[in-house]
């Protein structure tokens, strides 16, 4: 049983963090805070915990120790933070964007800002279980990846790993509103989000980052563009990578290479199917799940190998993510407090 | 530990009831049959249960004994199989229509079709656990509750029984596509079904005979109408039901006759909030849980009571509530395996 | 061939006013005003006028004179500005609520504020055409309904003029984003405003002022109630009207009385049909037309007379509607520019 | 003016192009023939024309001559029955699948059955006016393009001609419901289809074959693959269109093959902008419009130029395009009869 708080819990990522806390067997959760909420009950913004937890914000300035800190704070805030949090707490889990790239100059890049705590930057694992578990149980520092991220990089690691494709990486990607986050605004105006296919990032995505970071050991000669359009979605994500088979590939090796680095999983399942609805992975089955589904076809008129991937953003592209990994650190079975399957019709 | 078995599993009941019993400690799934998809794994049907279980569906002619044996046949169907299916397992509890309503002939009236076994209506208990707990703790024979009747008559129950309100009942319904099943049609298909605000049943709805019967021991003047408006929702259900209050009465002691009913039962909420956006029940939050939540308001311009009730119709509206009579049959704590809080934002 | 200006052009409403007029063949479009976007295309917050319109806004302190000026203000700004706009044009059409109610006392009871011009408020006819057809050919001000308003008038004045019903009318309004405008809050936020069944007004609206107004000419014991429910819908409005029929009457006479009424009304449709899927009013393929659909059902178990009305809220509830007013005005074919058919599937 | 009828007329196409007909000043709607709804009122099938036409369907057999004949038939049905419809009729639209391909040996690979009527395929000319202009004018025969293709070779068009791209052409397809036409399924079914995310063609989309046959004149290496993903839309469909820039090319020079190419077509727009929300083409503001917006960006970190279209599948990508070529067979203005705007919001 571990002692565990939330700074910065009153967004998406902190609630749904709350939300699996709450039904986790090993867990206390001690303190969740918010500036705007601090005295009122969690339920408030998370009108699903009503009935299931007493809770109440604390004020941040009221932080008191604990085992483990999650930071769910937007982009560019942990960083002014972390020096004196982690006096608080023998283990941090940061969800947001600061301590995800090894590199400095990588951040500086691609978030156009000074990074204020270069010096903890390598200290953190990158939180992607799959390719980090060793690592991650001895740390006690994960920086949670971007969802984005995540369903990418888990989606193209073993084709890379095991050498099978080259040349330039797509990755089309489907957005669901609630990864831009709890603050209202003429793009999330409900009259003008809904219905859309609106392509926001047609280029640019700053989890390209990301991506590179973690394939590029296992090739050196990584190209990878993403093209980000936001659906009418609430929850999910689903990626359609284009890729580039090398010659004489076939689905079998393909299907190999994910057995190969996936078979034992918990978390990941490869869908291709031949019949049903649900032949490929499909993001709204996975609402509230931890699953990454992925699947794939080789294009017989066009060289190509067509991967796609699905998760829900805030549970393994998030919240979920992160109590995995926490998990690993600190012995507990992996699924623990993930067990939700996931519903259908839905 | 039990055993159990479901007959007629491959519609959206029976799914959702794989989906609950998964994860239940308690129980031993030991067959789910299907004719159509016999020898298929559930998961062809039911994708949100991949890698959860292995389970295949059983031709319904090799159902074997069983301690308890859901039934999730269309209306009409389970009447025809009762008295073998009876031999079969010690405990039935049949999700459809077939044995909810006592008098033979108010069946018959309404679902314009002869009762095939009507020496049984009379063992079964009717399934709405906060107003028969006692009955199904000691019964065999349970029948699941109609989703629309469920939500209205624990709408309206403390209502009735405190003699807080009179005249007319209008139930104005706002429901979801799966209430209609598994069965493609035009009016399901999606070009003409999505975007709906369709009135498919202005008045006459049957669920309307469910809901006198369960009332009507606590008044002896009821009243009771319902419209039927189908919306763009997959799941979930949400009554506005229009009460005309008796003189005098405030809300205050509408509150209390909610408390004294239902302020120790674990699945109902009452939510009248001041503050957020989520002050009256809502469905989007309670998908995949067994809530009902319950909201009220007092008209001060035109004399009237308007309660608001909303449950997930597949769970708390049918297999939810169905293992919530099944944990008080077998003497299990009332929540086990309900415990999923739902998910929000969604 | 006229001269007309939208006065506060940038909401939803001026935006339809917008599209309307770019069609129709008798108005040239002067000026249309915004403080915030003056100097911009129309096109900037109108994507659809693109390639439509070079029309730019002005801002409203250079508002020149026109025949005819259209004022799209949020409710209680208009009055303000009253005195001097009557100034600058011949004819006034104000689309928000501040001339609708014909005495001071009730506007200021259901809007809490003191009314501002109260002098002009007997000199505005409301704009429901099928009620005041001649009254508004003569005059020279029109006060445009509210659009829940409208639909509720145009679906109970049969029935009340014709003396079919009694008692306590309530209307269960189903509503869509874009009747609380464009200005994002977090109740309009994407993910909390996607997919709700929300209550936000089980009593109180305030456009039951209208609604009696209007009605009470032709029964002196009017009891009107509204429930007002939002849904996942951008534009559209449906109302499920629960009335009591008196004693005896048929749905002959309610379709006799329906008849009477609006047998040559160009935007009016009595819709009730025994086949199809579209065999009531329905919303979603009212989208862009000003057309107003009505069906009705008696039911035979309670006694009770249940009417269905629907409507585009952004045309026949605002724009269209003031545009067929102004066509009146000037003697146009009342359907100018009001022609367009609906999209089926959408 | 001229007699037209529509043999085929229930489907969604069929229905589209009643729509737009109803309203063409210079068109008079002779028959539309259904097998199914023979003597029913088209707007048994068509809700949102009640009140604009009286019009009946007729049986297929009792088609008479009329100028110009439209066919609206599941694919590889017209090539059955077209020796025989073109005694009927001067001039013929076919909007199915079977003569939009020059050579039978590319039409029978991809569509995996034998041409029936192969002699008259070079008779037809391929109906995207912004390509054909001329011969359209002076053809008989006109085949409609498939949705996809038309979007697709528009938005590459000026690209290939102009020499400004080299390599793979990926197309990732975001597809609605109403592609997939009229007839109910398990893959159309609401609780199923509503949602989605669905890969259901990561490889090998037939309309492939139109587009290279269209570009192909323009280049000598084209290499085009399509991986089509069904969201929740019903009307409207967005490609991105990932494509590899030769060495050097500017966006300047983009612009000025698109500004060559279309500066003057009254149904193509450039979308590309700095501010608003709707920066890039949005199916959504285009349902019930013949426009096909194109977008695109330099994508600066991997080489790649993004191309972004968007059309409405059942206007521009099937009977709004087939009135813009009948305008043109005839010599009336070419938006004849297409000028409806689009909504916002919608």
């Amino acid at each position: 049983m571990i002692n565990t708080s939330i700074f910065g819990a009153s967004g998406y990522a902190g609630g749904e963090l709350l939300r699996i806390l709450t039904g986790h067997p090993k867990v206390k959760i001690q303190q969740v805070t918010s500036r705007q909420f601090a005295g009122l009950p969690v339920s408030l913004v998370n009108p699903n915990l009503r009935k299931k937890t007493d809770l109440v914000f604390s004020h941040p300035d009221q932080l008191k120790k604990c085992d483990l800190l999650f930071i769910a704070l937007p982009n560019g805030e942990s960083m002014k933070y972390m020096n004196k949090l982690k006096t608080l707490a023998k283990k941090v889990i940061d969800l947001g964007a600061d301590y995800r790239l090894r590199e400095q100059v990588t951040f500086e890049n691609w978030y156009k800002q000074k990074h204020l705590n270069p010096e903890m930057l390598k200290k953190f694992v990158y939180g992607v279980v799959e390719l980090h578990r060793d690592e991650i149980k001895k740390s006690s520092y994960v920086a949670g990846p971007g969802c984005e991220a995540t369903v990418s990089i888990l989606s193209l690691y073993p084709l890379v790993k095991h050498n099978l494709i080259e040349g330039k990486i797509i990755i089309d990607a489907k957005m669901s509103s609630s990864q831009a986050g709890l603050k209202p605004s003429l793009s999330s105006h409900h009259p003008e989000r809904s219905g859309v296919v609106r392509s926001y990032m047609p280029s640019g995505h700053r989890h390209t980052a990301e991506i590179i970071q973690e394939l590029s050991p296992f090739s050196d000669k990584l190209d990878v563009a993403i093209s980000a359009t936001a659906i009418d979605m609430v929850r999910g994500l689903l990626v359609t990578i284009h890729t580039i088979p090398k010659n004489g590939v076939t689905e079998k090796e393909v299907w190999k290479a994910y057995r190969a680095e996936y078979g034992n999983e918990p978390f990941i399942r490869i869908v291709k199917e031949r019949q049903g609805l649900y032949r490929f992975p499909e993001p709204k089955i996975l609402q509230g799940t931890n699953f990454c589904d992925i699947g794939f076809e080789m294009d017989t008129v066009s060289k190509r190998l067509v991967i796609i991937g699905a998760i829900d953003n805030l549970v393994k592209g998030t919240a979920g993510q992160a109590v995995q990994a926490m998990n690993l650190m600190y012995g507990y079975p992996e699924e623990t407090g993930l067990e939700f399957p996931g519903l259908h019709p839905i």
